[in-house]
């Protein structure tokens, strides 16, 4: 099924950083869920570079919503988003086009595409594509919103720098969502800054964790087997570019604890069965259980780098020495927090649609009601 | 799509732990691979607990080829194995059905099933579920190495002591896959075998990290988006119960390093491309890189411990105290080891035939060739 | 995805002809659906062959529900029944493995699967694996009924013979379930029988045309594009062994009327939306409208015959002459009909799940009730 | 997955009737195939109306390749092309958006979408959306002729007018593939396209039966249950608009016949095995046989006529006189055949790519050639 991802909701992925157009269909969302422009542009904006501790790269994210809308709000049939790319520099990557940059698809795209690729700006590869993500993710996130549903991720480590961890509380989600560098402490954030502006300088980069947390959402969503939870959203974030692991409640660093430590006790909270701790990260045997679904991805540093590299050319198999020119980010991870919000906006969308029905995030009152 | 995974090899599961009969189906395998059942009843005792760091039941696994073969090997029509379960106490159960066990999947259960489910041993979400998985999964184990491809795992981390990582090597995977407490140190592994006894003494349990490498895959495996590597991977792995984290190559290990530490550079060896460094695991953008795969799993310890624990009553939605009966795993990491390489031969498997069709793996000389 | 087939409500076959046993799984069927096993038994028996107009094994068609269920009722959990094969007469198939049957699959068995294949019986390929496929389709078809659609089939032709066509009433849906020669016309029914003991008694067998009405489906079922009601139906129906057409409304039979007498006027009928005629077979633009499904599906004569054949010899590659022994059916379109009926609601419980959840077939209050 | 159909090659569309571009995703194509701007023009011209047997409504068809192509030739990754719409009168549809046209998706739109859907020119359930699928069908066309494949489709029967069937030859399917309306005898076609012209002139429209032929196809391509040939293509096939049947060599009109007649004896041809008759369509157990596949669709007579037909308007529930204004086609049969050699065409590739996996169809030499 490669680009596309989802069973009752879809999302397909097309386009090369450096082609025409990019896009992104969502397929299976819901009628009348609000297309709100100034929101999905805003998230876009979430995404795009301050061009100091990301790339010098300008993009207007310009977007058009073709399809699947009429009157500003989902029709229920496919939604396409289109972003037109500008600012291009093909010219750079001409060059090295048989350079294969380390850390990169380079190489892997050779042997997958036998050559016929496109090279330019890493092609179908690169980050460019998660704009479209995010846009369509947009619609995602409102959808949740309005049926309770609540989405945020922070820096949780970067650059060697530490956040503290989300309580979670709906303040947090939705005070990190409305910062372009997301962090709940505001001295961790400028020490993390300073981590990448100092990586840059040594032209290098940095990487790190984000955590993300998810309130409302219903018990009993996810199987027992193969599309648990956590293995449908994992599969998903995986895409999401330097993203190279993925954990759920405290999976790594309890490694080592016991199990009487690790068991999250039920409780009853407000009349509701909850759990004391949510060392699972709200999720039993591959289904929530009501408590906030918490997770972290760790984000590996931005393959590209200006120290000189060692690499192969392909056409000679001969050793050869690498200096990236162009426009690149010494860090992507606070670009990548809402394309892991989005991501998971349309993975939750999928799921509550498989268990409650594709009408279940719908719009109640449509123009021309039955 | 639920309890069947993969698409042009695909596994479907079914039953529950006190049941009649367990049993996977592997659909697409090619014809022409020889269904050892030697091998399988190998297979299925590393997962068999040796009374002493796992659980008291003894399980048989007596198990039955009941389709897809003819002459001693595959047909390239759906494999079958049936489990029959043996030496079950279903009275253990009863009264505990309205306790959810903290940890575990009853109380979600009840949240998706409205209390329809099979409650004794854990009904469907039973470990005892990854029995006919490690049966199916030693065909593709088999498959795979008479193409070179290699697959071993290790204790990397349990109970506080840690094992070396692999080089990884053959003669590494091959010891580990003789093994039944599968660790690359033998002094760890006994320091581990007492941390599990010693949590067991104490009623307690113990979890880990798993780390697994893959040898002699090619190259250009897997897609850009969605269907990554990693990510096709995590979705599986993520089935097995207690697995709560997936991470590639050094992801949360290097969270902190610089781009220019992580980045593997290329080389050329014995006269092929290759990487000096393994940070990114095998894969690059999604992709195989010809590198050994290299992952790792987070395994929660056991939620099922023998402390007093607090859950609540779902009939009266009071508090309660829990103390669990029954015969019961200290750790179940050891006994994960050998489903984690299962579940990856058969993903592989998948990944395989899609990229190369489905008579790559095929045997050559049939008894009525053409 | 190959044996597996469905999204929300899925189903796997495996087993062959002459194997140890064959089964079916259903997955994603909500729990608390009665699991009837006297309605299974009686499905079963509409399939079975009298001797005199179908083939002369007998098939006792015993069956073990092994998984799924608990207490009589689904689980939720994926449904597993098996049914082991009796009375194989394994000899009489193995002289002739290098002469392919015509109109049969041994030719193409052989060239999808080299060799490999189990040949007696047809294998896989026998028909013989539609009765697992009824066994779960009783359970769907008990679900629906539940919820008041009511599926039936009928031979509308047979042998050169016409039955008239369904009205279609729910009297006349019951009546054809209750009988193992369904026809709504006793004397066409006698009329086909002769025809089919003719067929046998010449060494020849024939085929005809089925007839299928649903009756209280909702409206809005289905997708504009790909997943069209009509699609998914006719994707299952291909699979059931000689079925060559399949034709919704009155699509080859009024392919020369003029638009003004196939569009159906709507018009409302107790309050309800709903059309004068039905030539659209119940659905309009891939969507249901509320009105009786219908389709026809076209079931090919036979292909086992006494009459001599010409062949080629697979290993030869000359021609030969083949002459069938062993226990063949004249006709097969009277024991199709409720394969037709059990994929025709597998399909729908599929269609439904994922219109209104996986809850919405469920039954209310189970033993363990939240 | 709704609106994408698929497995190793997938199509995505999306877009409506009126709004500001439709368009296709088409993925898992394989690197290297020509994308031919010239062949996809030719393509969508076959499907454009003349405004004599079609609708006056003009349509220039500019399509944009805007993903997936580097250098004229497939990347591998996801190519999407777009079609802007133009010519578009909505305000013909305002005032009937309450009062659903007979035999169209109106009413069963709003029985799904719940009133939110595009009702302007029928929105995404247009035929206009067959613009994109033939445009990225025209790639896959191309594709399979480079590996021997050929395609043609043409009408059987329209207006109660026959043509001969194909023999068939690959003459015979280049001669349609060349001609605007497709027929094999040149006084049929007069005497259809009087017929189509008769109808428009009574304010009524035609409908019929296309045959479509397969040459060149390989042996063992499908599978024994679900996805079988049949199955497959019959899913893609029932999206195109007005298809109301599909059935596989002689299904319908041999349904009387004796198997002894139908079945296709086997023979040695230029030293391959073939078949003496092809009734079975090139299909046998679902896998085809390497003879020509041949199959034929039901076209329903277009919805949309200009004679007064009774509908009820939603909003009162009263029933109401409809008199269709804007520009409509008395025929599609015609316009579609092209659609249906482009859906087989995606379907094929799908098939192909299954089973020889996804660099079958690739071209050799790139032009950064590993």
């Amino acid at each position: 099924m490669k680009n596309t991802f989802g069973q009752s909701v879809s999302v397909t992925l097309f386009g090369e950083s450096h082609g025409a157009m990019i896009g992104a269909v969502v397929d299976g969302l819901a009628p009348g869920i609000p297309v709100d422009e100034a929101f999905i542009a805003q998230q876009l904006s979430l995404r795009r570079s301050d061009g100091v501790t990301g790339t010098a790269r300008r993009e207007s994210d310009e977007f058009t919503v073709c399809s699947g809308v009429y009157r500003g709000m989902t029709t229920g049939t496919p939604l396409c988003i289109l972003i037109p790319n500008a600012d291009t520099h093909s010219a750079d990557y001409d060059a090295i086009a048989r350079l294969p940059r380390p850390g990169h698809a380079d190489y892997t795209a050779q042997c997958k595409y036998h050559g016929w690729q496109d090279p330019r700006g890493g092609g179908h590869f690169s980050g460019r594509l998660t704009a479209p993500l995010v846009a369509v993710g947009a619609v995602a996130i409102r959808a949740l919103r309005e049926r309770g549903i609540l989405i945020g991720t922070h820096l949780l480590r970067c650059g060697g720098v530490e956040d503290r961890r989300f309580t979670p509380a709906a303040e947090e989600l939705n005070a990190v969502n409305a910062t372009i560098f997301a962090v709940l402490d505001r001295s961790s954030g400028e020490a993390m800054r300073r981590a990448i502006t100092d990586a840059a300088a040594a032209g290098d980069s940095v990487g790190g964790i984000l955590e993300t947390a998810v309130l409302g959402l219903p018990a009993g969503i996810g199987e027992p087997w193969f599309d648990t939870v956590e293995g449908v959203l994992s599969h998903a974030l995986f895409s999401i570019p330097a993203v190279k692991g993925v954990s759920f409640g405290d999976a790594f660093s309890m490694a080592d604890a016991p199990g009487s430590a690790y068991n999250d006790a039920f409780t009853v909270r407000d009349g509701v069965i909850a759990t004391e701790t949510n060392h699972n990260g709200g999720v039993n045997g591959g289904i929530t259980n009501a408590m906030p679904l918490v997770f972290s991805c760790a984000v590996k540093p931005t393959p590209s780098i200006y120290k000189e590299q060692q690499t192969v050319d392909l056409s000679t198999k001969e050793i050869a020495a690498l200096r990236l020119k162009g426009r690149h980010d010494p860090a992507i991870i606070h670009r990548a927090r809402v394309v892991v919000d989005s991501v998971t906006a349309l993975v939750l969308c999928d799921l509550l649609a498989q268990r409650y029905g594709t009408d279940w995030l719908r719009g109640e009152t449509a123009w021309n009601t039955d």
